[in-house]
């Protein structure tokens, strides 16, 4: 156990944040408006302004080849430091987070591995009105018709839909009444998306997308037999360690924002950060930041090591989140009444970190998983 | 002591409420557009509409004509539970809350008379941008020049300055060394405003007013002699009644809410509001929102009984405010991610709460204003 | 609605003060070791100490002549915050507070009225060792025999049974299937009673009691007929009143010792009260303390009035009795390292509150209480 | 960074959990009554009853011979979880925690070597009645008389002091006018020792310690020249990561012992580990418990890879003692009334979990620590 950066990751992080500083930062605050939906030519040119720093369009590796955890991690937190709509639009932007990629078996990978290039993002289709948390229960069907498929249901939730390549969508396969995934692609498949105004987040998407009696080709499920739900869960699962980073980032640009305010901002003659009940609050928020980091880092740990990690995913999912909404929250009143304005990002820390506690299971859903990792009693429902 | 309506509340309860639902409810959500600053032409056209409405348009008053303030109170929730800046615009839509225009002496009256008139408002320049909390540290001064005065300084968090007929500014009169208020006529002279976005409220303003030797008459000053500093203070402390209410009411609105969505959205087969989980988190609002009720007539009963209530007001204020934060959080986190939306008022009762806690004093000012009345030991500075 | 006190309540208050800090507290103090178990014997000794303070042994009541419970609710207030055994010991000791022997009827007055008398407790023996919130769940019976009745079962948590002069026994009566209560004379029964050691409340009793084929007369059923269970639930919500005013003293008495020792102690060369987080800490207290009191009044004030008020009494259940534990416990950290001794009163206090929250409904069983209240929605089991 | 165990460290944790399970808890739970203070008879007693278990009597080190600070942190964690007291008695009964022995100087060791051997504790005297959290403030003198000193003052909370083989006092020389350690042998010299009964820790002593010209030889001074207090504030600061593992250890058993409740405890004919609520105070638990573990471990880990740590100590030491608190109230709160009594264990670790948040640093002061690590502003006076 070291709990320490090695050397390979301290120097990653350092090559993360003067990527961030030198380069994304400018790009964000000058060029880009993220305030508000980034469109299919914004990621795209995004994409092409980030294309020669290797740092950011190379997934970080362990000496096995395979994603390493903790640098990507470390990746998420800094560039959602910046701005958590990044981490969103991550796959597009920088490297593919996920390999949703290796989805594709065989002749699949010719047809549709377009989608999957750099620059392209692929949104997944899981959740639907009827159906949040409970992934089982979902409605939509993929019936059988000649040699293909027809799609029918509503997803809700999905994620940049309205400027993906296309979307891994999460069905009932009618023959085989197991739950599957399937792709469609919106060069070929028609469908509806609806992006939904919501809190923070601005520059990326909660979309519902309805599919009437859309037509797939006979190759577009992505998970023959057995096991799509279990497919599905897993990018679930792995959706919430960069969750948790998110959080990290989010709490973490909050703290240094409001340590630099109590520096320099004075009241009574002095700098507000010499009065012990600012000490308090800047106190309570790198308490908060601190543990979210580690604990996010303790998954990623066991993630890497393959260990069994449902109630430590739970933990950490639930303890960041809540605690990044608490940290933004007593970011903005550490800045007093320019904290609930737009001249300050405080107030976009609140709201951005006001999204974490639900998607990807809400904080709810988690202490109950916790409770059955604990006592081996299923209190879902 | 009784903690029950009488049956004169209860019935200006009902009748407030009938109001709401019925005539300003349908005017806020199909006329007007409460998503932005309104003009000073949408708030008289507002005032226009409402003024056939007895009930909206006079002040509550007990049997000695005075402003009952549970009945205040009880307008200011109900009004808030619609829409909090309606609070804020409380006194040019419905009746002067604070009887600004009491300030004006003699000949005033007839000068400055028409700016207290009916949807007019007078806006309060207070904070200034190197003194918050502390109302003794301010930097504008009123200079006597001829006989008449020359202001100079910039106010700032001076709500809805852009639409006002005129500004009460404290200042510190150069003749005399004390703080002193002094009227300012939007008609007469000239100042620059500026509005300042931010996370909630959206219909009003919280502005940045400067001025630079602006010219007033003779006349202006409206607390001549000694303690125009007393009087400023008593402003900011009626203020905070209002902003308990308005807390109260945006706690109620969330709970409201968040029962409805409980009893009819499902999960898992069933209402989410049969989940345990669910009702702790509808018991959290519903233990805040009575305990922020009770504490806020607490108040309005202590004020019009005329007892010293330094250290109430300030556990009201901090109570109240930090309670809605809590409460509006929970009222999203039950709805799930369409909590998020903007398809569903949740996510506006969480911004507007958020503002709560730091203007007229924040949470940490009023908790040394407490530990000063419990120790009588002073730990501002 | 008025919350401040009428002249005749100020005055009550006033005389229970006085009654506390001259008579009650010399008392305790002095003469009773409250910090273990009391026996019958002194028990009947502090009554007689007593005896001769009209305020202390007359329960005080309304123009209508009855249970005037602001009144009583100031009673037990001033007494918990002396100590709150005495609040569990209120019957024997002042005045019935709840007035048990009204439940003896006809000829049951004459045989059993003894047991009801000043300086007599009757403990209520309600929980079980497998029905603790659940007492339609209850185990013990009452079977027919020639013309008595046969009692057997456990009761759990029967306060001050070892030394009461017998028990209301709730118990399913096999004739009618009916829950009852039953009355047990110590004087003509056997059953054996154990004493549990606890956390706090040291000078009072949780019980075990158990009877084995215990004998009673054909007229120890109190409630024959229909509905002794709902004659026992009313009981249990009495209870829980004076459970809120317990909350209240302990948390004030909390309070109170704090700010002195605040104001005296000095570290740093100034009184601890003097820095902020200390005034942050007792201003929390106050706070809590404050909203716990109104609560309590609120409920009191509600039952006075014949309002329906079960979601009412959870919410102060819950709210004052968990309010009290934190308020305890940051009573012991304004102290430092002396509150953790038995040099200090604080220490007691922070176990006396400890077992507020599970006597009389768990907080979570009266959460489920106001879900239920507000939803419609049972999720008990 | 890896956060999980290496093979050494899960073969020592096992062998510690064998040691305790198999060893210790019989003694401690048969033999020994740890409800009371333990004699010194005691203590040695229960040092030779372990005597033959090498884990438990030497000190874990890492492959340089220096203490390793992951396996200090696992011994004290399984030691705690069943009893904290013995933590407190770590150094006479297993192994010395922290070199005291090193401080001894030449032919101090020959003389004085006796007090630091297995089965001996010397205590430390640092905090005195006006100097808690304020070293430098300390009032006991040594004064040089002759060919020795003079030691006169007062300590308090002096761990241990009364079955001490002799004491580490910090006093200020009045040759050098600096702070300075001096030790005081109990078998050479006199001074008067008080227990203070506490809340928790039975088995372990706080005492007041009184010097009356008590007379030391003229090596008594342990640190003599510069720096005595440097010294002094390092051995508080190991101390500090002892109470951390404390707190976890606690915590953990509060955890353990509530999940096998929930597991067989029935109401309304369910384990009430299948109620959410119940999970959702289960899952609080753990998360708290989680996190302070991992939380100990960081700062264990930076201590051995010598970073400086004075930010991470302070953030370990305020979050794991308040998260031991939360969750041992909870691990009550989930037994129901059986969880008040002293038939339960969970009583126990909330009276021991109290304890923690005070010594070696209060919360506050540990977020004041955090603080000027923070803004480089000093918050303290």
């Amino acid at each position: 156990m070291d709990l320490t950066y090695t050397y390979e990751q301290a120097q990653y992080r350092e090559g993360v944040q003067r990527f961030v500083s030198r380069v994304l930062a400018p790009l964000i605050n000058d060029k880009y408006d993220f305030d508000r939906l980034q469109t299919r030519e914004e990621v795209a040119a995004l994409r092409a302004d980030v294309s020669g720093h290797e740092i950011a369009t190379t997934a970080p590796v362990d000496e096995n080849g395979r994603l390493d955890l903790i640098c990507l991690g470390i990746f998420i937190e800094e560039i959602s430091k910046l701005n958590p709509s990044l981490a969103s639009l991550a796959t597009p932007v920088f490297f593919p987070v996920w390999d949703l990629g290796s989805l594709l078996q065989g002749s699949q990978q010719e047809k549709y591995g377009h989608m999957f290039g750099p620059g392209e993002i692929v949104a997944m289709g899981m959740s639907e009105p009827n159906a949040g948390s409970h992934l089982a229960g979902l409605q939509t069907t993929a019936r059988r018709d000649g040699d293909g498929w027809v799609l029918n249901g509503n997803k809700i939730w999905t994620s940049n839909a309205q400027i993906a390549a296309g979307i891994i969508v999460a069905a009932r396969n009618l023959e085989s009444g197991l739950i599957s995934l399937f792709l469609v692609d919106a060069t070929r498949q028609q469908y509806e998306v609806r992006t939904i105004p919501k809190l923070g987040w601005h520059a990326t998407s909660f979309c519902e997308v309805s599919f009437v009696d859309c037509r797939l080709d006979g190759d577009a499920e992505l998970t023959p037999g057995k096991g799509g739900l279990k497919t599905a869960l897993s990018f679930v699962e792995e959706a919430r360690i960069k969750m948790m980073f998110m959080a990290v980032g989010i709490a973490q640009a909050a703290l240094d924002l409001a340590v630099e305010y109590a520096k320099v901002r004075q009241q009574f003659g002095r700098p507000i950060g010499s009065f012990q009940l600012v000490q308090g609050m800047l106190a309570d928020m790198a308490i908060e930041t601190e543990l979210s980091r580690l604990m996010a880092y303790r998954v990623a740990s066991q993630f890497m090591a393959g260990e069994r990690c449902r109630k430590t995913v739970s933990i950490a999912k639930a303890y960041t989140c809540e605690a990044a909404v608490r940290v933004a929250s007593l970011g903005i009143q550490v800045h007093g009444a320019i904290g609930l304005t737009k001249e300050c990002a405080a107030e976009r820390y609140f709201r951005d970190a006001r999204l974490l506690t639900i998607p990807d299971g809400t904080t709810e859903i988690h202490k109950l998983t916790i409770g059955r990792e604990l006592t081996g009693l299923d209190a879902f429902a």
